[in-house]
């Protein structure tokens, strides 16, 4: 069975525009709010594995389908599965509804490196374990 | 022979995030105002297409690489070719250089849709002859 | 005693900039989500509004002090007290707090105005009432 | 006599919001990107300041007025002049103008502090020299 994350975020008139919807590179904005809280919720805080570690998550490659428009004051659910963990990379499912409709959705390719120089460094295994509850296999 | 349209565009402060390079949503503000101007630089607006025409380009899919971070004041090269042209949909693939190194590449699936029903609707010609010019084939 | 309403926002990588702290025009993002926060929570839909009574609520003119900078994953209790009911404009006084140090602060001057004319339009009394609760005075 | 400078900037989709004009938040970063271009224009790099001197700029208040709402496709002149210079601050006066008409105009205090404690620092007698010409006096 998959385990996923779901969180729920607003939209405000910030995250619109003149076409009325959600502007389409805001929908990621959404994407990485579910991502943040959900390592959060497995208590892992990347400012700290930034310190600790000396490493970060760095965006590889998005793949975004957008099905539907989000409106104003729509309340969003947003999804996270873990699709893949490699060495010192993720993959990672994500969906957003809106009720049982669904608005976006998006695979996104996640690399750790080094903060200093950017080169590839490997995932830690406490987050491995972590994250290995929520692979979608 | 492959025509392209380049536009250039400065970093700010505001499109950078707390990790000092452009926020990964952000790129895809980039994209877009060189696919703006790009319509503009032949002569179609898509305010008046919308009043003439009724119709809106709305953005399907995207599949975006990050090869490396964009900068607080870099000069980013926002190219857009032409790579497919269909009834009522198009695809674009775009660079985004800094100097001779590429920052990023995106690959669009745009859909013409009636700007009331959000029904598929055909391409306009003169758009269809106009974009002819810019196809990579 | 003056009644306030307060929301808590949390503070993600979208909203810092390349100094690690909150890029200043993104307050005003926070500040705008409590009003629409603050209204939803009286009941009141600005979407409903501008069908029903044919009115938007636009901003006038805001004084912002800015405190001590908010840093990435900072939650932010944002409030919202009423200063002055005017015939067809509100000013409100809000403040930002992270725990219980004062971020920054905001005065605004809100216009009620036609949609479509985009004139000043009387407040409708029910606005009037359910804000007079708020009202710092 | 006041020398002022002006930059000109263009209204994209991610500026605007669902009431079809720029989103007020957004008026705060053309303003911003006019500051950056004109102390780009007088040879001042804040990356290299920051780098050099250990200083950096900060907003600590900002007085808007919102006069008319900005639309898609709107060129923006945005300008800048210098009212006040301090000893570690600066008040800018900055109008933005669609044509001749007058759409948002800003009065801002910046303040000069240490990269790395944030105490105000002295502003550098290079970057006073450049920013006497343009004040407003």
């Amino acid at each position: 069975m998959i385990k996923s994350f779901t969180a729920q975020y607003r939209v405000y008139y910030e995250d619109t525009d003149a076409g009325a919807v959600v502007y389409y590179a805001n929908y990621l904005k959404f994407f990485e709010r579910a991502r943040t809280d959900f390592l959060r919720h497995l208590g892992i805080s990347q400012q700290q594995i930034m310190l600790d570690d000396k490493l970060v998550f760095v965006v590889k490659r998005c793949e975004i389908d957008y099905l539907k428009g989000a409106k104003l004051d729509d309340l969003l659910d947003v999804s996270v599965m873990v699709e893949k963990i490699g060495a010192a990379s993720l993959i990672m499912k994500q969906i957003m509804l809106n009720g049982d409709q669904i608005m976006a959705q998006l695979q996104v390719e996640i690399v750790v490196v080094d903060s200093q120089n950017f080169k590839p460094k490997k995932l830690p295994m406490l987050i491995k374990q972590a994250l290995l509850d929520y692979i979608d296999a």
